[in-house]
């Protein structure tokens, strides 16, 4: 396969590098492209070294597949170039996730989708994929109506930058937040995205516009607060899932189990420290909705620069290589 | 007044102190009771110094009142002391808190309910307190009938050894989690109590057991999921409220504005950083809940070790005397 990385410098980049790796996929050539200030950077990829590239004319000419790992200006100027140059373009940013024409995706729950592409598939928003992760193997037992989630997102949600911030302030190097809208260290910020009129943030939309769409619930009601919390890395969401039919514990818990993605937690709960640096999504605490009798409860964590990002473009450029 | 407090050196106890100064309470007469290894410690009140002393048979008599920042255990053993002595006890721990003799009281709430004691009150729960000064407002306006809350607690919550580890941590100096479930630094932990059979924790049935006697609302419904964080002070939480009658937003935030205790943030959202060592309970995030249109979200923040445990007590004792 030819393979080509924007925003290669990136956590987000540096991590499908290593998804790449791991996976051992046969690469015929991987050709990685940053921004001009990472100019002569040379990242690794097995037993050789790659100087990155800036993104120009031509560029991604003779590649089959991009994974995009940039802001969303950036995937707007790069998007119809990559797909000029008949190679398909798996976007990690939030551009084009809503469009008709583009699949979002992911490989566990609705990798079919992918197949119907014209050229561009959208990765879903990292807390959105590990809470669906988790939320799917009840969707398959009975339609799910409504979910109330709360998140606890790590900072290198926000990149570098963001791991550099806490950093800085919990070794007393950095006075003012740049990054985050307030300081992180020792402090939650419930206020991540951008603020809309009906009081949510667009992070916290993402649920629901994302969910339905993943999960083929065009009606799903979700109801999210997304909070910063001074963790490294790993998501963590609560969530309270109502269906139509109510589905036991055992049967919940056998569903999770069952799911390919997922790692059911009977005795241990998930924990950012436990789910960094892997790409299975945790879940557990599984229990009755008290306010609700068709509603479950669950707890679930995962690195959300992999499963949440990487590791999931990765998964859907091996979907479609598969299919 | 003549006032006693047992667990002076302990995190509640100390700000108790504090907050009987902050008042300008009238105390003729302040006896501090600690555990054998405080012993000679001297705490500062006002321009005096009190030497903490231990428990021992007659030493209440003559008190008043008794706050109580100790453990289950050494309330238990405690309160009939108290009681014979004929101080009324205003207990922080959570022995006593869901009998039936035992009134449970958030002063702005029901203090009323302080009226009817037979030698024992209790002081609820922090993060109940917190979110139930947020969502109090709301009930004023129409019954709630059920809360989702999330929460996101500071490790003071456990005291000054959960303090302490959570700095060790950071520092380097503790590789092994001794106060929490785990390491809690860069890390949140869904595991506050203990682990009871229908799957919740007590800390999270807390909310339900202790909304219901507050709010006075026996059908009351809480599903609630306890998290402990990375913070040092103030706990937060996301709740999730439904009600009769719907409540519009606008109605809410005048609510939730005139109420004593409260704070409304229109334009700046809650934090602990902010709201950590004040008495008052910041609201915010106020909106529609997606998922049921007779149903508003916030989020609230409040120092827990003050109006989540110590400046309650206190304010209790001050609604007794003015009654």
């Amino acid at each position: 396969m030819k393979v080509g990385i924007v925003g290669a410098t990136g956590a987000v980049g540096r991590q499908m590098i290593t998804c790449l790796e791991e996976r051992n996929i046969p690469i015929e050539e991987l050709r990685l492209f940053a921004s001009d200030k990472s100019k002569g950077i040379k990242l690794p990829f097995h037993d050789t070294q790659i100087e990155v590239r800036v993104v120009e004319d031509g560029c991604f000419n003779g590649l089959e597949y991009v994974l995009g790992a940039v802001s969303n200006a950036l995937s707007k100027q790069y998007r119809p170039m990559i797909e000029k140059a008949g190679a398909v373009y798996i976007d990690n940013s939030s551009a084009f996730r809503m469009e008709d024409d583009v699949p979002l995706v992911i490989p566990e729950i609705n990798g079919e989708d992918a197949l119907q592409h014209h050229g561009t598939i959208a990765n879903p928003n990292c807390s959105t994929i590990i809470t669906l992760m988790a939320v799917a193997p009840m969707n398959h037992l009975s339609k799910i109506t409504s979910i109330q989630a709360c998140t606890y997102q790590a900072v290198s949600g926000a990149g570098k930058q963001g791991i550099e911030e806490l950093e800085n302030e919990i070794q007393g190097k950095q006075a003012e937040a740049k990054v985050f809208p307030a300081q992180i260290a020792y402090n939650v910020i419930a206020d991540i995205g951008t603020m809309l009129d009906n009081g949510y943030t667009t992070e916290e939309m993402k649920m629901q516009n994302e969910g339905r769409k993943i999960l083929h619930l065009p009606d799903l009601k979700v109801t999210c607060t997304c909070v910063r919390v001074p963790v490294y890395r790993s998501h963590s969401i609560s969530a309270s899932v109502v269906t139509e039919q109510q589905i036991s514990i055992e049967d919940a818990k056998n569903s999770i189990r069952q799911f390919d993605g997922d790692v059911l937690c009977e005795d241990t709960i998930p924990m950012p420290i436990d789910t960094s640096d892997q790409d299975l999504v945790y879940v557990g605490r599984i229990r009755r909705d008290l306010v609700n009798d068709k509603g479950l409860v669950v707890w679930c964590c995962g690195d959300q620069i992999r499963k949440g990002a990487a590791t999931n473009a990765v998964e859907i450029m091996q979907y479609l290589n598969a299919h």
